[in-house]
């Protein structure tokens, strides 16, 4: 497997200087996983650092590829490069949401200074997760001095992504019980910056009074920073210079506090209890299966040796 | 602490002869968990496999604890007694259910001919659905005939819990969409039985012919089992005795088709696998401790050894 490390390597300094099929190429192997994927992310991790993540999360609906399209417009109209990763973690049967960012992302597919690609489920849920760090890591290295992470929905696995960013925007619309929905879901919580969407529609002074309780509600300390509230009409791009300059305000704020190395240090030491469950279940899936293992669950289908003395049985020479 | 082993076995003895704090103590020992849970499991196993396991399921709200209460009130009007376990996998925050279920339960309190328990999250929610597993299995070791497992919400686990059943009963309300919610869960593909419970509120009809044409939709084989669709009231306990007999026939139907061992087989499967995945959860959980670990971490941090080289670092030596 280490045999494809020189073509590897070759991809990675063509994707630093601007071979955009080069970097596509690596992507997909980061989506693939195994062995090439680790050796992408050995020859990327020391090269780090530089990037920004922007995390936008919200449920279903509520305009994010829109909002995300928009923001590409102003960050462009300052003459600044992105890239973006659209994350779709539902099975392919509902893959339909994908299909949809992309034609609305559309406009900018052309752009040289915007790189957009969608990653899916390939298996294992918490592999997503841990391709989208490493894929955001690759975009960081090759030079992208910001990275747009988008999740479709509000499940663990999403909020789990969005909250691997450096910036966390929460998207809501306006109406009522919105905003208790993504309390619902552990986003107030997460949020550093939240976005009322759709508001051109009634219900947004409601919405941002509902939101403005919540955070009352919360026990922030004097200098921890409170998460602000803009509002943003996707489709017009109204409120997208807005967002980006509380994603900016916010950005400066966390490098002068620290904060945001804490948050970057503490996202690679969850990452790297990640990958060690990750490793032990792989294990485990390996473990269940073959001659011994059937014998094993005979043995208990037959009511001589209970799950767990079965499970002791098993692990048994496996782990020290 | 293989030392509690005799008085954990006479504790069993005694519940199997009729003492119920007896059984109490051997039940809060497996929500507890750890080596004293594994003494009862190891004692209970070669016991088990008499006792038949019913799962009640359905969204909060959907009037599940009064219907089991009615269940119970016709079951014990045959004469016949019952376990009930009442599960609630939600934070201790939101364990009002719980209250308010044993409070709709009271009646049959003093009754000997039933047996009530409510069993909350201890830690892992994985934890749960291991325990629940074997609560079930030592009221079966003791002799109850029927153990009805309620769970209070429609999440992974506790669908996960609900199909540990030998019989699973997926309660739903008249009125659109409701059916549709449950379909959403996943709750369609478990269910053995659906119960339109409320049946004395409109829309029962609406809510049965969606409830057939998911149905219609499904790919049953022509040997297998297909849904029956029963209504109840479960304040008034109007058509306790229909579902009853709902779950009489479906278990007559997979005793003699054989899908009621394959069923019990598979469960333990998954069981065995599930443990092994939690014992290899655990190590990792101790791996991650200790100066070595820090040692790791700060390389990591320091970016010269990227997260998976870590990850096989601090493996190294610990799976074989």
């Amino acid at each position: 497997m280490e045999s494809r490390s020189p073509e590897i390597a070759s991809l990675f300094v063509a994707a630093c200087s601007g071979d955009r099929s080069a970097l596509a190429r690596l992507l997909s192997l980061i989506e693939r996983g195994g062995d090439d994927a680790r050796t992408v992310g050995r020859l990327v991790y020391p090269k780090t650092g530089n990037g920004y993540v922007v995390g936008i999360t919200g449920a279903p609906g509520a305009g994010k590829s829109t909002l995300t399209s928009a923001l590409i417009g102003h960050i462009r109209s300052l003459d600044q490069t992105v890239s973006v990763l659209a994350i779709d973690p539902s099975s392919p049967f509902t893959g339909g949401a994908i299909l949809g960012d992309r034609v609305r992302m559309q406009n900018h597919a052309t752009d040289a200074g915007v790189f957009i690609r969608s990653m899916a489920t390939r298996g294992h849920l918490g592999g997503l997760s841990l391709a989208t760090s490493e894929a955001v890591r690759l975009l960081d290295a090759i030079g992208s001095p910001c990275t747009l992470v988008e999740t479709v929905g509000v499940g663990q696995v999403e909020v789990e992504i969005a909250r691997n960013a450096d910036t966390i925007v929460v998207v809501v619309n306006p109406g009522w019980g919105d905003s208790v929905q993504a309390n619902k879901a552990g986003l107030l919580e997460i949020a550093d910056i939240f976005v009322i969407n759709k508001a051109d529609r009634p219900g947004v002074d409601q919405t941002r009074r509902d939101l403005e309780q919540m955070l009352e509600l919360s026990d922030f300390s004097n200098d921890a920073w409170r998460p602000t509230i803009v509002t943003t009409v996707g489709t017009t791009g109204e409120g997208a210079a807005g967002l980006w300059s509380a994603i900016d305000e916010h950005r400066q704020y966390a490098t002068t506090d620290g904060s945001l190395a804490k948050r970057r240090d503490q996202r690679l030491r969850n990452e790297l209890r990640a990958i060690i469950e990750r490793r032990l279940e792989h294990r485990a899936r390996e473990i269940c299966t073959g001659d011994r293992w059937e014998e094993i669950q005979n043995e208990m289908l037959s009511r001589s040796r209970d799950p767990w003395s079965s499970a002791d049985e098993m692990l048994q020479g496996i782990l020290q």
